[in-house]
């Protein structure tokens, strides 16, 4: 397909109060991702939490092939509305990418319909993404893992579904693994779940990171998918 | 395992106004399950839409293994709280068995994370349920497919999550075909989406379908499962 | 992606000797999958049974992104040698489209590991064909079911292992359903099954027909994909 | 459900033939496995490589519900007409226990349809598995990982087909992460890859280890399970 406009959401809370934060993402995170993904050819457009309708109005997300969700520290503050309009979409087609901490977004949990909890720790490990799925589209183009020198740790148990298709399992020095290439389909959407990422770490600048995000993107994308018909329905065959 | 204990819910309404509905339960529908899962020499509690807390109280919900739910006219007015507490009770591992009309209610929406909206009709169709996992606890006892001589039918598009197993395959006259029971894994829990049972026809009166959620019952039901830990971790291994 | 080169496996040898397929077919069935492949701009070899090596030399299949398989009276006529070297190929990356009657074929069930056994009958019954998972790109610009005038109908059970992805589910009058679009990942490769197609009916000039398997050709068609390695390892962390 | 009657499978070879391994396992793997099994209240067969039809006559196999395989260096010496059957009675709704190195075994590798090749490496390191599906029978009992101080080392890529459903991931020191319990319907059969285990190391005495095997055995044995029924079908509805 010709390649997806995406819409990167990010929190940009943090970036702006906190230096260490600030000196690694200047620009918030979303202007790294989207720096990324322009690496790759892909457009796009950036909305944050404290635009009006966080930045996501119906222009916006008519617009919207693939939508990217980055918060951490301020979930609470997505509008219900905003979060049930962003999960609505997903199911009429709209690509979906969750990032890191966004494991615990309003959008993501009500999609997944389960807790999404996990163990963390904030201690500089390695963190290193095995591929379990080779023949996956957004594995294209990697070595059979790659590596992160610097991550907080996630662990299981990850309270989601079963993935779809499981593309990534990490692995930590502490003792830890974690799903953490997760793909689902949901109503006429897809989405993807992927780990790496944090606020005090390069990790959006890393050159695999950008990969994958860009390979998820264009998985995620919707082509011209068939139109569901619910409610009442006349036969399609005579009834005797 | 020993037999779990069931509680049906019931949102009870129809049969006190519809004389029609009344005939075919006069007791309600959650009493003819209720029957039915005696028959397998299953103990039962009952709860229903217009008890104090929709009769799903602590006290019942500590003491059961398994819910069923049967809803169809009232949905929106079960409690939010209510609906997010049976939600959380499966994650934590109680076995949910949604019944036909139940892909709408408030706690299987909210755990599937999709509209689960599907086609229907009220025609009075025969459907013939086609066992597609053989060796699922769920189809024990049963032969290649069986039939319900009168039945609404439920068609494809089922916008759901695909199903962790697939256990039967509904076919229509009209010519439509159903994922007739789903199972899935969330969190700590199971849960069985069946979908035979109509407030107009006296499907809970009949051997197979009673058979089916009499296995159901036993398969949802959870044994003595791991504990799963959330949250900040230390290392089991040594950081370098 | 760019289009794949996709090679055309037709047993081709009813086309030869029985006058009703061979005027449905007069070229062979192998020609009108590769002229519909044509119509969406996908190149393609073709190769026969009765040909050296049965045409699936070393030079064609170094060439070929998919395979696709038709084949129907004379499975056991094929080498076991070429058997396992195609599943080999898929294994190590190679696409697999197998059409109907190919459920039988060596290729497809050593690559299932199950009978592939299924209810069949020939009455030129019609099949509806309903998606069932609306974001998958084979699906694209299909509408919410379409239709076969006159096929040979398949009916559960069909054994085979619980798809990676269910496509579409056929429906028949006779009373069955079917699981007729099957995604799998095995190994770096990608399978397809497909259920349309019978050598008296001509099925393989249908519209959509030609549409899924030309959709089926490009998903199935590897890009860069990640390479394994097997075996004895070193460790990539210290062992203490 | 009663305790299912588990037969034993070892090749029983090594253990004649090291010193190291018959210090370890003086009466066999299987006597360890088997006893093991007796500790749970189960009953057991074993059956051995050098026997007569490597033990694994129509009369043991009529009496078993599940079967257990341990190979390790002699896969290939187990007939093919033996490995067949076995694969034709898993298909037929035999559980299938797979150990360790039993994945490069004839019938594992014949049921997955995949090389089931993987990373090793013998350095005697910590193995932790996590479990991934608190709710699933196999975990029940357990905590949320358990350990084994001393292993040989499996890492992915691990080439088998997505399992139905994913029971464990297990940890190791040197960096790699592993599927190491995997659960798949087969037929009316249910299959359970487990990865521990080792000739060399006391692995089968483990308490947790022994657990899981026999919770395997209760999963995998099969039910009064529906028969489908092949072949060429009479319409069960009439015909236009």
């Amino acid at each position: 397909m010709s390649q997806p406009l995406v819409t990167v959401w990010n929190e940009f809370r943090h970036e702006k109060t906190n230096e260490t934060i600030r000196k690694i993402y200047p620009k918030g995170i979303h202007t790294a991702i989207a720096d990324g993904l322009g690496e790759h050819g892909i457009e796009t457009l950036t909305a944050t939490l404290d635009e009006p309708e966080h930045g996501l109005t119906d222009e916006v997300l008519d617009k919207t092939d693939v939508l990217i969700w980055w918060g951490h520290a301020a979930h609470g503050a997505v509008e219900d509305a905003i979060a049930d309009k962003v999960k609505a979409r997903v199911l009429q087609g709209m690509g979906l990418i969750v990032l890191h901490s966004g494991h615990y977004s309003k959008p993501f949990t009500r999609l997944m319909g389960t807790s999404c909890s996990l163990k963390w720790r904030e201690a500089g490990e390695k963190e290193r993404l095995w591929v379990i799925e080779h023949g996956h589209p957004i594995v294209e183009g990697l070595g059979e893992y790659f590596e992160i020198e610097q991550a907080e740790m996630y662990g299981e148990p990850f309270d989601i579904p079963e993935p779809d298709t499981l593309v990534f399992i990490s692995w930590f020095p502490g003792g830890e693994v974690f799903r953490s290439g997760c793909c689902y389909y949901r109503g006429r959407g897809k989405i993807f779940y992927f780990r790496p990422g944090h606020e005090t770490y390069p990790i959006y600048y890393d050159k695999n990171v950008r990969h994958v995000i860009a390979n998820a993107s264009r998985w995620a994308a919707l082509g011209d998918a068939p139109v569901p018909v619910f409610g009442n329905a006349k036969p399609l065959e005579p009834l005797s």
